[in-house]
């Protein structure tokens, strides 16, 4: 008996701007699958519970004849981004039906894992070698909850954005208490983490969102100061509560450049990302002035990626997080938008200016067990 | 019996540009200074040997509005730089006439030590938290090389430049056999210095800087490519031989960009100055608008002060440099300008683009003993 299994398709480059919910991607019901005689292959079928859209699949989309540090997307296949699956049916030693994974997977209800189909072709001599092979990430498996915090904080603080968050601050941050950090999309999965690690080790905490609800949501999370950058010029909030010891970049361009001007002597910028740049032509982007002071202020900027630090600090993570947040000590928020159907619109409200005006991680709700 | 004791003065802040002789830097000769009279009140009196007309000089000479890692000159006042003075008279223990020193010294042929007339003030409370208090620098003894090497090195490779480059080399770099830098102002003290410390550890190097001479005084040290980034466009040469495992920046803007651009990942980019920016306004500096591949790279970007460093690495350098150098292991090249009334066409010259037109360290001979 065949069911159907709705898709969302990466159907067409958008060049710049924001990808259109059906033009760039499409939601599809055309396709079905046969639950009981799937062949498995020796791997595993999975029904998916809950996506991620996510900044690094805009990167992705990018035309062909641009490099970057992630391989492109497939067209005419599922988007990919991190999700939670369910495991129906195994042949897979060590993966059992019930077995809840988390990890890259397809943008389709249900699928047989591993999910290699719509996987871009990588050849390391072929790619420039900042390239970081996306989809060699494979879905693991997470523990029940078990009603301590909801599934859907595997998307937040014990996903991907949690454990960007703690490699970044613990691998690159050199914080230490009494220190003052601003972090830009405060109100981000994963900047919402970078609040609470600061906090938790006595900085003081500048922080800065799109949306005056996500400003609330800041000051929740423990930010001692939290503005909307689309109302209040982020020098004016810098001049008057920095300098700055650390500053967390989770977008790029003219941001980058208030925070080294009112960095203080040896600060460490991290940079984590560039929400600013992804959908936008490279003579669009902002030209930073002040970088002179680099040097004059004896800065360090550095850049990372959470998977080159995780073998040296994902043990520790995955040790502490889920502690801390069972007991409540980090806390997170994820904004959850029901039905596949409404994934194209849920990712290009992740890349609008300011992104979602809810606080909280986007998740999509695909279906329940 | 009154000796004349000619000076350069800085008679005027130069706002943007280069400072203009006669105009904002002047000549004179209307001081005289009784040498066997003079009261020493505990410290010593030198003859003026050597100067050195540095960048950094320019750098002190902006408005008094604008903060930077140096304090501000001090106008109606000599110059201040490094420079090379023997002892005529001495009432300080441990300093005997005949001794040389180094160090930072007034533009003047005689001068009561230590020279605190000309000093800035300077208040850590007042000042921004950056900068570097440079009149803070003592004047050292330094042995006589006895035919070794000239006395002039002691500006070059043994002096500040080559301290610099010892310092942001072992304190940054992160060098590795095999690797590729990019030494742009190749030829300068600190350049010249990096290029021949890249060689001795095994790296591929490629040097710039904007006079043919300086191409084949750069390739004579052993860079792997030099060429004239005036005839030849830098990101061509990068292209061709890069990419980039360490950037090594005397110079800023654009050819960050450059560096950026052709970094592999993982690269350290050294920012040691930025000439292209000293004697313009904020506006007319360059816009850096590849910023976001310092994420997406995962580069490091790392500014630094060699004085901040010396405290680990100057003993090393104190105890190896020396030596590389009277073995002739390590080179360096002083262009000599004879006479201090040529020192403000000599201070103009160092911040014109592309510097001087001969190779060597610009060294202004004050006076022979």
């Amino acid at each position: 008996m065949h069911t159907e299994n709705p898709r969302v398709v990466f159907k067409e480059r958008p060049g710049t701007g924001i990808p259109v919910p059906g033009e760039h991607v499409v939601f599809e019901r055309s396709h079905s699958i046969d639950l009981d005689g799937v062949p498995l292959n020796g791997g595993f079928l999975t029904k998916t519970l809950m996506l991620s859209p996510e900044p690094f699949m805009r990167e992705r989309m990018r035309d062909l004849c641009i490099p970057s540090y992630s391989t492109h997307a497939v067209l005419g296949d599922p988007l990919v981004s991190f999700g939670l699956v369910v495991v129906l049916r195994s042949e897979k030693e060590g993966i059992n039906p019930g077995d809840h994974l988390y990890g890259l997977t397809p943008w389709e209800v249900y699928t047989v894992q591993p999910y290699i189909h719509g996987r871009s072709k990588y050849d390391p001599a072929e790619a420039p070698d900042y390239t970081y092979d996306v989809d060699a990430l494979e879905l693991q498996i997470v523990p029940d909850p078990k009603g301590a915090f909801p599934w859907s904080r595997y998307f937040s603080v014990l996903g991907a954005p949690g454990l960007t968050a703690f490699c970044g601050f613990e691998g690159c941050a050199d914080a230490k208490a009494g220190e003052t950090i601003y972090v830009s999309s405060g109100a981000s999965a994963v900047g919402s983490v970078v609040i609470q690690l600061a906090k938790a080790k006595g900085l003081k905490v500048i922080a800065s969102a799109g949306a005056d609800s996500k400003v609330e949501y800041m000051r929740a999370l423990g930010a001692d100061v939290a503005f909307n950058y689309k109302t209040t010029p982020i020098v004016e909030v810098l001049r008057e509560h920095g300098p700055l010891d650390i500053y967390w970049d989770n977008v790029g361009g003219k941001t980058v450049e208030a925070a080294i001007e009112y960095s203080r002597v040896h600060a460490r910028l991290i940079m984590c990302g560039c929400i600013s740049e992804y959908a936008i032509g490279p003579e669009e982007r902002y030209g930073i002035k002040n970088t002179g002071l680099i040097f004059k202020k004896r800065l360090r900027v550095e850049g990372f990626l959470a998977p080159e630090l995780a073998p040296r600090l994902a043990p520790r993570f995955y040790a502490e997080m889920p502690v801390l947040v069972a007991e409540g000590k980090i806390t997170a928020k994820e904004h959850i938008t029901e039905g596949l159907e409404n994934g194209p619109a849920a990712m290009a409200a992740v890349l609008k200016e300011g992104g979602n005006e809810a606080a909280g991680k986007p998740v999509i709700l695909v279906a329940t067990e």
